[in-house]
């Protein structure tokens, strides 16, 4: 009888499932792993959903669109870790939607409670890593390690190609569909500046004014700031061009590295990334 | 004598030019037809050069590139009428340009000075002017008037096409080069919403929550906003989808009606209209 109790105890124990890893214990792992101190004033918050979650697994991913959420939803992984905007701005604002009842917002909204997920924006402390962790995946999949700069990891000396082949060597190591280029297709090029995302026109510029950037790849950016301005250059004769990834694939493999570096310190559950489709095709 | 004297008076008289016509004296004389008050806030200001400058000719254009500058002071037309910026940005604040002597910037300003050219933006009171300017000549290119809603003059009830038949539609009348699309290309459509330029994502999305907008064409926007929002709406099953035509092509019909409408009351110098060419190709 007493033999009976110790190995019901002893079996009780055993099977005491652990506590389960919540999306905030999640968030608070990558505080204390990204290396740099975190900021008061950022977008890295979450987005939807509770934090307190027990989390069944992790995707990263690029931006949260609906399909993304859905797929992640299928594979059970319901921490969503995005690089982007889930709701339509930069600050993810939703009263705007609420008020208007916004069909689109609600949907996507009731997914995420139907199915228990918690979204959460990992963009400013994934930048600050050092080294980026967006770049670092971008320079990977562009396998242009070895042509990258030591005292600027933006810029890279490649082996000379004109316009016209290092817009498309990009366009084939990254996998996108449609890829806009400004300037002359054959101008002759070594000096690459990479800015993936939307660094924004004075960051632009101030790459594009150095003469160690002779093209410069960015994600996006309204057509009448670095567009202009590169457009300009060209028909001054000036050895400029530029090279329009698009916002998505230009950030992408970064977040494909994020979960890597993630299954680092998140053992408990399964951690993957989860792909977000560029949203264009081309009208013939 | 005295009829030698008479005479010459009379040779001197019929000889003597009219005072030329200003820079300034255009823009009031635009300011007086346009038909609505003029703005103490807007950015429909001389951008460069002197305003007192006489006019040789006028070129209306879409935007002041480099290039546009080059071919209107070919055709001897140094007032340039722009609907977008000059100088890279909505406010075209060139004090940080200076401060870097950038030299993209020096050579534009440069060659304004070196060919006596004056530069004004149409872009507030152009679109203010009942019909909206812009979108009449936009309306006009698509051969879309008997199209065109009374109520609202943005929307429109199409034979039905496929949105990849209206993409092509669209692409073709516009002479487009790059027309990119997001939703699904075999969605039958006969609402369509235009939106040219970049109106922003709070108006794209008021269009887009209407019954009467299956489709909106628009000129661009960030990645992270309207296009994030309507690849959400295509996930959904919603019929919903996006036409982005570039910034420069949605809205460029609308400089050449301004400078027909410019004829009717400068007479004085040519008027004409300067293209501003599609800023980008793509890589293969």
């Amino acid at each position: 009888m007493t033999k009976c109790i110790a190995a019901f105890f002893i079996v009780c124990s055993l099977a005491k499932p652990a506590p389960p890893l919540t999306a905030r214990q999640v968030i608070e792992r990558i505080q204390a792993h990204v290396g740099v101190p975190w900021r008061a004033d950022t977008v890295d918050t979450f987005k939807a959903g509770d934090p307190d979650t027990p989390v069944t697994g992790i995707a990263t991913t690029m931006m949260a669109t609906y399909d993304v959420l859905v797929r992640a939803a299928a594979e059970g992984k319901n921490l969503i870790i995005t690089h982007e905007p889930t709701f339509y701005s930069h600050q993810d604002q939703t009263a705007a939607f609420e008020k208007e009842h916004d069909s689109v917002w609600e949907q996507k909204e009731r997914f995420i409670k139907e199915h228990n997920l918690v979204v959460w924006r990992f963009h400013d402390h994934w930048h600050m890593h050092r080294p980026d962790g967006i770049l670092t995946g971008v320079v990977r999949a562009l396998q242009w390690q070895k042509f990258q700069g030591t005292n600027d990891p933006r810029l890279f000396v490649v082996p000379e190609m004109t316009l016209e082949q290092v817009a498309a060597q990009m366009k084939q190591r990254l996998g996108i569909e449609i890829v806009r280029v400004v300037g002359d297709p054959q101008l002759k090029v070594t000096k690459v500046g990479l800015s993936p995302g939307a660094g924004g026109s004075q960051s632009h510029r101030a790459m594009l004014q150095k003469d160690s950037v002779e093209v410069l790849a960015i994600g996006e950016v309204p057509e009448w700031e670095t567009i202009e301005y590169v457009a300009d250059a060209a028909a001054q004769g000036k050895h400029k061009a530029l090279i329009l990834l698009g916002h998505i694939p230009s950030e992408q493999p970064g977040m494909v590295d994020c979960a890597e570096w993630l299954k680092g310190f998140v053992t408990e559950v399964p951690v993957g990334f989860v792909a977000t489709k560029e949203p264009f095709w081309l009208a013939r």
